[in-house]
């Protein structure tokens, strides 16, 4: 695993130089400072990001990993295995929502395979990344194995070189895998660390019992491999999901290139919390789209002190809110790469004055 | 004054039964039901205004009024008023913020003068609907004449009609005039009601000398022309402005041609409350932006028990929050016309079992 501390440990801080650059730019467009609010603040940072005057954000990518759960086996889904491969078909059929927003917002939609338990018969259009035919049930065993969790990471570190060859400038990352809230609020649980009550929420739909019974797999799940808070990958290896592991691999790549991704939900949001956990200097490259109805989010993005972009009482996850907030973030980079300045528009500015 | 009275009082309620359709709709696709939360009381309420199977809103045009406002003499605006007219002419040039977000969403932008106090010689690329160069000073007088109040509404409601013909399914609302936030708080103290300095705000970054000047001289208005919370009209011509009274006649013109209507910020809002109390049952037609910095506007948004669709900290106008949010209602009518449901997708659907 030390190939990825060190790939982690390289990712630098963004460039407070160039954040101030892009701060005068946007105070001398023709309307008053501050206007735009936070829309000005995800301007600074994508400018940063790209390390550009001028950043291109016009190509986007949502990357989607799909991935089974041995933890099903704990019934701690309200659906079974199968719905993992049928929604993934969906995708593929262009038939699912994240589907009609990738159509919506100029994206393209690709789904990876990093470890559905079902064969997709080399499908030529979805990338064929499988690890294992889901993990492990993690009340039981540890998730992955060392050299599983490496090729989960590096399925997703190749899918953010693609990007960057490929030209997008803007990633968004979605998932599918029934079980994975469980195995996300077992890594966040971990990681905060947290109760596994405070973090762990009804998934698709659970009923009371369900719900205790989900706390109590990943209460023991937590005491079992006893992962400290400052073992990202041990917590990944012993709790994770091959999907949530590829997600990880993206946000290392994508911020070793210098691509903004753009985080869907609860399960997305655990792997965020692992690549931070590797390097803090890693969040300020990744937007967090929403705040998801699943209970725990509320409490992971205040211990990030994370302000999402939207918040419309969604919990789809596939990468449905990254969607909607790639559209705000791709509306922050026109205005600030088209909108004019006060002198070249000829407008007075006043408001200095007025304000001093 | 009749006309509009009875204008709108034909608006009729959003046919219950059409929600209930497209409800149905919406818990058949492909994804657990209602886990698009606000997303999904968006597509009902456009396929209940569009009244249609699948909403067409492809063709989307965003209205920017502009006016001048006699009270500016009260020094109650940052800015002078020329700078009216240069933003204007930024609109015309394709050089503003919304010109941007507007080529971002894919929405025409409409610049209207209802009312600027500058000459635009007839520049072809507007829309000349002048009623007079500014309004009249608050303070001293009724802010414009019955006959200027009729024609200011009409020229909205022309825009409406013009919408209609040219198959328009989305406006969006947005302004331009100097010293007009002191006109909506004006409007929304009376029609609240509420005390002035509890709806007054900095507009484009007044001190706090410049603050107390601006809700002296509305809260004399307020007393000078004792305007009733039952008189949206009477509102409108001694304390509105001939942009906002142009908006008051868009939302009454596209309530009566079923085209949605997207609410900017705090300008906006205060015509969006007078046709709300021409007729309680447009609301339901419109869509609120986003919640502005300007500091009334939360408890405007509280008394119409609005929940806005954005919160970015944004007080711009121009209808620029009004461009993002119509970004997230094209996607919700797209998602609601383009996803498969389970029996198309062949995906099976147990989250009603496991939730009952």
């Amino acid at each position: 695993m030390e190939k990825w501390i060190k790939r982690a440990a390289a990712i630098a801080p963004l460039d407070e130089e160039r954040k101030t650059r892009a701060r005068a730019r946007i105070d001398d467009q023709t309307r008053p400072q501050g206007s735009l609010g936070r829309l000005e603040r995800f301007m600074e940072c994508l400018v940063a990001i790209r390390e550009a005057e001028k950043p291109d954000v016009a190509k986007k990518r949502i990357l989607i990993f799909a991935g089974d759960h041995g933890v099903a086996d704990e019934g701690v889904s309200a659906f079974p295995k199968e719905v993992t491969k049928a929604m993934v078909m969906n995708f593929l059929n262009g038939g699912a929502t994240i589907n009609a927003l990738g159509r919506e917002i100029g994206a393209e939609v690709r789904v990876i395979d990093a470890g559905v338990d079902a064969d997709f018969g080399g499908d030529p259009r979805m990338v064929h990344a499988k690890v294992a035919r889901g993990t492990k049930n993690f009340l039981k065993a540890p998730a992955m194995t060392e050299d599983e969790l490496d090729r989960a990471l590096e399925a997703g570190w190749k899918q953010a070189e693609e990007a960057k060859r490929d030209g997008v400038g803007l990633i968004g990352l979605g998932e599918m895998g029934i079980a994975n809230t469980t195995s996300a609020s077992a890594l966040v649980a971990a990681l905060l660390p947290a109760p596994a009550g405070k973090v762990t929420g009804r998934g698709t739909g659970l009923n009371d019992d369900a719900l205790r019974n989900k706390v109590r797999v990943i209460t023991e799940a937590l005491r079992k491999h006893e992962v400290r808070p400052d073992q990202p990958l041990r917590a990944l290896q012993c709790l994770g999901g091959f999907e949530i592991a590829g997600m990880v691999g993206v946000l290392l790549g994508a911020a070793a290139l210098k691509i903004p991704v753009v985080v869907d939900g609860w399960i997305v949001s655990s792997a965020a919390l692992c690549a931070i956990r590797l390097n803090p200097d890693i969040r300020e490259r990744m937007f967090f789209s929403h705040r998801s109805q699943e209970s725990g989010h509320v409490h992971l993005l205040e211990h990030l002190k994370v302000e999402p972009i939207l918040n419309l009482d969604m919990r789809l996850g596939e990468g449905t809110a990254a969607a909607l907030a790639m559209g705000i973030l791709s509306a922050a980079v026109r205005v600030y790469n088209e909108v004019a300045t006060f002198s070249e528009a000829g407008v007075s500015n006043r408001s200095e004055k007025a304000e001093g």
